[in-house]
């Protein structure tokens, strides 16, 4: 990995290894021919990260068998700008499906919330931990109850779990006792949540409330991922503004960064949960050669370019100076140089348990 | 305790100690001056039973605080035929009150869908957690995605957890892989679970279906505890049948002796289920001088005689012939004699610590 190579100087200039979006949305999936994957591979590296794992759910539909997992991986040899991977998604009576499907993907996703009823469940989450390789990691969106119910079937078959796009103080605080009582849980919060709340947008169901805000701040130890999640896209819907792919990719760093410049982050603390933390989890190749520099501490008013952002207007004082990937300059002051599309699909990497591992 | 005297007899009489339900239901409990407490008692001593713990739900409300308690209370100075205790139901916002009223009954009652909405519940279950007494039982009615969810609850919080009237095939498997794995964790069957389905009384849903019914004779080693609960009262009222207090009493051992008649299950079975570990589970005080005789083997069709039975006409194999409760016979052949009510409320045995117990 490298390293941060000057963060000690006066002007804090930064450098950080190649970041990872361990939850990107992909509204156009599994639509056949859709240019929607590259463009969101082509945001991502020009905000910094190398790596994106894409979420099986999409805007009209999700990977939830064979033949949409194709018609996904068709889409990504249309080029990528980074590398990334695809997951599969659980449900109610996909389990033996997904066990063909799961060489060929990164991860296993359970939407708790989109299994029928609830005796199937129980049943059907227990169907897909056996179905599922031991070593392969599984994520799931389950809130609340459902939280607590999937935690102990996770416990019981002795699987870990990664829990995607917590909003909820309860949530987090339960998070945390489990692994104060060893179990194996892991999660992520969408950055939007650290920075927006049904304070600013009232009515706004999927973010956090301001005292579940404070809740996830309290919790900082207890979050192993920063996440950019369909949060973005979700706002973006719900204020009526364009969509666009690439909503929320660009904001990533600057708002944490600008954290960073106000003492409320550190740059350890973006590390961890952007790179070194998704990468253990979900256990992703590395990717020599691809780091970022950003410069912290010259406040700017942030102008809204490709994409809507809700902080448009906003002072912020951080930003993402140049990207690096495969040793290539790809990015400069946010803008995307003429390089070819270099990003693999990774997939398959990690497909065999780890003692025969293909690297 | 005394223990089977002449089970080997050809003539199958035996004796069992008196039994316990561990989930009597009450219709009137908390209305004044209501005598149903007295009548269910006098209707469970005359069918073998010598301890009730009655459960805080009932048809105009439930114990919940200290108000609802003392009606309760009240309702017991009227008498009682058999032994009872009582216990306190949790609601979203209660936690508070109950850990007042905790020395006064036996155990707590967490309706696990009675609580509101599901944020409060794994908030509202952890608070209850908190406030009761660590040494004394809890029991909840969770099914499915809930059940797993208070199973996780109890072990992160080092609680021992009893659940009741299970019905659901994937709840009696998932009970039995927490027990495996080595969780606190008990539960009870209603008698009438084990003969009647929703085969038998299509639409019932309180009533396991047959496939569920399959599975809970299939885990008869799962199940600690056999009760009569309310699922008798509740089908009458479903069938538009009288209602009446002593519903489902009469019928507990004569369906469950049949069984052991027809060699599905052992006097064991039906001993250690309505005796042992009732009494071990809920700390419930010994009760010398209770005991009952019953004669196997002998069949008859049952006749209708206080209540209403949905197995009236059904021919049954055993029959309860002589009760003795405080070492003086009490019935005879299912006629009360004239004995004044002895029963005691028991509420606060065990309401000490064991280190401490006042016995
Ligand atoms: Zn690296
Ligand atoms: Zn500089
Ligand atoms: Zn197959
Ligand atoms: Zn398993
Ligand atoms: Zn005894
Ligand atoms: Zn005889
Ligand atoms: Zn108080
Ligand atoms: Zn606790």
């Amino acid at each position: 990995d490298v390293g941060l190579r000057d963060y000690q100087t006066s002007h804090r200039a930064i450098q950080l290894p190649g970041l990872v979006n361990i939850a990107a949305f992909v509204p156009g999936l599994v639509s056949r021919d859709s240019d929607d994957l590259e463009r969101v591979t082509k945001a991502s590296a020009a905000s910094g990260f190398s790596m994106i794992r894409v979420m099986p759910v999409a805007k009209d539909g999700s990977i939830s068998d064979v033949k949409s997992l194709k018609i996904a991986q068709q889409n990504g040899k249309r080029g990528a700008y980074c590398d990334f991977n695809l997951s599969i998604t659980a449900t109610s009576d996909n389990a033996h499906q997904i066990s063909h499907a799961a060489g060929e993907v990164g991860s296993l996703f359970i939407p708790f919330n989109h299994l029928s009823d609830n005796i199937s469940k129980v049943a059907a989450v227990q169907a897909h931990f056996e179905a599922w390789p031991t070593h392969k990691p599984i994520i799931t969106d389950a809130r609340t109850t459902d939280l607590a119910s999937i935690l102990l079937l996770a416990s019981l078959h002795n699987r870990r779990i990664h829990v995607t796009a917590v909003t909820i103080k309860e949530d987090i605080k339960l998070i945390a006792l489990g692994k104060q009582k060893g179990m194996k849980v892991t999660c992520d919060v969408c950055i939007y949540s650290l920075y927006l709340s049904q304070k600013d947008y009232p009515g706004c169901q999927f973010l956090p409330t301001a005292e579940d805000q404070a809740a996830l701040w309290e919790h900082l130890e207890t979050i192993d991922v920063f996440s950019i999640g369909s949060l973005p896209y979700q706002l973006a819907h719900f204020l009526k503004q364009p969509t666009g792919v690439a909503v929320g990719i660009a904001d990533a760093l600057p708002l944490l960064l600008t954290s960073v410049a106000d003492g409320k982050l550190t740059i350890e603390d973006v590390k961890t949960r952007l790179h070194d933390n998704p990468r253990e989890i979900f256990e992703l190749h590395d990717q020599v050669g691809a780091y970022l520099e950003a410069e912290i501490d010259r406040p700017y008013t942030l102008k809204v370019a490709d994409a809507w952002s809700p902080f448009a207007g906003k002072v912020m004082k951080a930003a993402v100076q140049r990207v690096t990937f495969q040793d290539q300059v790809v990015c400069l002051d946010g803008s995307m140089l003429a390089v070819p599309p270099r990003g693999n699909d990774m997939s398959t990497h990690g497909a065999a348990p780890p003692t025969v591992a293909m690297t």
